[in-house]
């Protein structure tokens, strides 16, 4: 038996296309999602289980599951089972896993000043993480640091997230940064990184790159997610031609509080 | 009592400018050198103790101490007794601590393939070090990188030390690094920082900033070499005008193997 479902694409031209796929019934430890959204069109997706391999014992039909962007993955661990409501879940799939994966595995400690830059799908989550995290002051200071070009923030930070949509200009943001302090630059940029060497030298500053996050991890995020129920700040579309474009519209004026989500 | 000793300065003009100067005896904890270059032609000083402030307990006339350069020092512990032979030590006060730094603060481990470049002042140090702390493989293979776009060394590195005189062209290195490998530019450039973000995202890579060392580290720095009668590769000029001169000569063609020492 196989699945027939609709996806969303993108296109040359920009316009939304939908269409119908068909894929084999699932064989051995596979498992198959009733989706709506292919690759195309994003990589944070929770669906329903809604066919299993003879050999799944971990999943049974009706499950809640989602998965992330698949980074070296073993092809047999990429679904998690989830205990949130799947349109808080999506965007953790990825946002929420690669902002989690700072704090889980760069010894970031409660008594730290963390700092976060760009609050949008990712830093306010990075927010949301840190707050539960119960680090020091949690978000309870806010700047706005656009056309400022000397950063009066108090104390210097230990750890900066940077979340911004662009890459930004390091040199006010190395000012209050500590010594020995570190900068995780997560914009996912093809552009160079172009940062002051000299007081990244003299500071013994760290330039931490980090993606996503490994499987153990993500579990882990998930974990504490659901225990601490973190909700991203979602806005919702139709997972329909229209809903998609209204979504992608929002998007590029950058007017999205602070992660859209598709639901079917 | 105070001590009348030579030194040797720089000038508008480039020319080397030799000039006595006086300085008070020394008070309560202090320890006078005679030495004979001062801060202007270099921060890597050996000398003799000439005399000690009465509440010195630790150096006695005669004893040969050393120096580097100085970071937020507290004042009173800028000097470390040696058990090496001056010419020998001078070099590891400044370039020395700077490698030494690297291989000691970062969890850099025996098993570690690590990446020297830059065979300099600096490089050959990390090479000699690394050798005695029996890093796997030494320095048993060697690599010509000028003109190569696309290095080929076969397993990738953990760690990669940049001591070269001017910041190279990134690509090449990044494709070299393994996942998590940590690169140490220890460049000392005004200029900026220019490398591809993606490759350091995806593969999540640390670029740390380090120079110089903790005066514990410096201490353990020497003691270390020391112990394992580390020798610089040095080439010795006299401690006169015309020696500065020449030594200054043979540094400005990048001729010297691998650091200029003056001796009184």
């Amino acid at each position: 038996m196989s699945v027939e479902f609709t996806i969303f694409k993108g296109s040359a031209s920009g316009d939304i296309v939908e269409s119908r796929t068909r894929r084999g019934a699932p064989t051995e430890t596979q498992v198959l999602h009733f989706k709506h959204a292919d690759m195309a069109l994003g990589h944070e997706g929770v669906g329903t289980v809604e066919q299993v391999g003879e050999s799944v014992t971990g999943l049974k039909i009706g499950d809640i599951v989602g998965w992330g962007y698949l980074h070296m993955t073993c092809g047999t661990c990429e679904h998690c089972l989830l205990d949130l409501a799947p349109e808080h879940a999506a965007p953790l799939m990825c946002g929420g896993a690669t902002v989690f994966e700072v704090l889980a595995s760069y010894n970031i400690q409660p008594t730290d000043r963390v700092g976060v830059v760009g609050i949008g799908g990712l830093g306010h989550m990075a927010i949301l993480f840190l707050a539960k995290m119960a680090m020091r002051l949690g978000a309870s200071e806010f700047y706005v640091t656009q056309g400022v070009t000397k950063f009066e923030i108090g104390e210097s930070l230990s750890h900066l997230l940077v979340a911004t949509s662009f890459l930004p200009d390091w040199k006010p943001y190395l000012s209050v940064i500590k010594p020995k302090g570190t900068i995780y630059p997560l914009t996912v940029s093809l552009d160079d990184l172009v940062i002051p060497l000299f007081p990244v030298l003299v500071n013994g500053i760290t330039i931490q790159g980090s993606a996503i996050a490994a499987r153990s991890v993500h579990k882990k995020m998930l974990e504490f997610a659901a225990r601490h129920r973190i909700e991203p700040v979602i806005e919702t579309f139709p997972m329909t031609k229209s809903g998609v474009e209204e979504g992608m519209a929002r998007l590029r004026e950058g007017k999205i509080r602070y992660r859209a989500v598709l639901v079917a």
